[in-house]
C-alpha cells in the first residue's frame, strides 16, 4: 500500500507537517488522489478541481504539482468530498468521490464523515485504523468532462492603481478595486 | 537576509518544489510573510487572509501553519496583492501590501507587477535579481482589524445524502446538494 509512491507512514508525516495534524480528511484525500492517478487513461499534466475547501485540497497540494497559488488547483465549494483530475484543454478527466453506501462497512469513518458523532466523542485511533484498512474501498471513480466555464479561467488584462487605496488591482474590476468597492474586509481599528 | 529563518536560496528551492517554479509572486510573498511576522506586537497563533489567489497563498502555505485545507488560510479575491496575519478571535492583525509608489526604484518589478511588459519580453533574471535586492522595501504594513463577518466562519451543521447524486453534503445547503442544484461543474461525457 503506497500513496503516490510514499508509504502510508511517510504520507501521514507529510500531512502532519503541512496540515498541522493527521487529519482524517487529508489522509482519505491521499487515497483519493492516488486512485485518481491510477484511473487516468492517458499520461500528461492534469489540473485538479476540488468540490470542498476542507482538507481535500491539502492532499492535492501534497501529492500533485497543483497548488492554489499556481492556479492548477481550483476549489468550487459545493460541499462534496470529491476531486477531479482533468486535462485543462479538453476537460476530460476522472472524478473520485466518497461512495456513501460503501461507508456501511466502516462505522467510525461513516460516523466521522457524516458527522454523526460529536467531535469530542470520536475515537480518533479507531478512525485512523479504519481509514488505513479501508484504503480506497470507500470511494468510486467516474469519467467526467469538466464544464467549459471552469476551463475558461479569467485572463486578467492590465492593472491599474486604485484611486481609493492606492494599491494595484486588475483594471477589469472597474474604476476602483473590489476591496474598496465592497470595503468590508476590515473594520476600523479600535 | 532570511525568510522565516530560511536562507533566500533555501526558500527559492522550497518555492520551486511546492509551486513548480521560482515564481516572482511567491518569492515576494515570502518577504511579505516575513515582514508580517516581524510586525506583530503579540505572540500567538494567527490566521491569514489573502486578497488574491495568485501566488501569495503558496508563500503563506510554505511559511506559516495556515493552509487552504486546514481553514487557517482564507482567500477573498479582491485582486490586491496583500495578506493579513490576524488573531482569529479579535480580528486584530497586521496587513502587508505592495506599496505601489515604492516600485519606482525597481523598474523590472514594477513592469512585472503592473503587467506593463508582455510575459515573453520579461527579463526573468533581472526581475529575480531586483526582488532579491529589494527585499521588503517595496511593501508596507498597517495595523488592521479583520471584519467580523470574516471571523465568523460558517459552522457546518449535519450532513445529508443528496437524493440526486447520492453523495454526502452539508444539509444546511438545502434539499439537494449545491453540486446538483447548480449542476454546471461537468458537461456530459462525449
Amino acid at each position: 500500500m503506497t500513496i503516490r509512491s510514499h508509504t502510508y507512514e511517510r504520507f501521514v508525516e507529510m500531512v502532519k507537517e503541512f496540515h498541522g495534524y493527521d487529519a482524517p480528511g487529508v489522509i482519505i484525500g491521499g487515497f483519493m488522489v492516488d486512485l485518481a492517478y491510477r484511473s487516468l487513461t492517458e499520461e500528461g499534466l492534469f489540473d485538479v478541481l476540488c468540490e470542498t475547501p476542507k482538507c481535500l485540497p491539502d492532499a492535492v497540494q501534497l501529492l500533485t504539482p497543483c497548488t492554489i497559488g499556481n492556479g492548477w488547483l481550483t476549489i468550487i465549494n459545493v460541499g462534496r468530498f470529491a476531486l477531479t483530475l482533468y486535462d485543462k484543454h479538453t476537460g476530460n478527466g476522472v472524478r473520485v468521490f466518497i461512495d456513501t453506501p460503501r461507508l456501511e462497512m466502516w462505522p467510525e469513518i461513516k460516523a466521522w464523515f457524516l458527522k454523526l458523532t460529536p467531535k469530542g466523542e470520536q475515537d480518533e485511533e479507531r478512525l485512523l485504523k479504519e481509514i488505513r484498512e479501508a484504503e480506497d474501498t470507500i470511494m468510486s471513480v467516474r469519467q467526467v468532462k469538466v464544464a467549459k466555464r471552469i476551463l475558461e479561467k479569467s485572463r486578467r488584462g492590465g492593472f491599474a492603481v486604485c484611486p481609493h487605496c492606492g494599491e494595484a488591482y486588475p483594471s477589469a474590476d472597474g474604476p476602483i478595486c473590489l476591496g474598496c468597492a465592497d470595503d468590508n474586509l476590515f473594520d476600523s481599528v479600535d
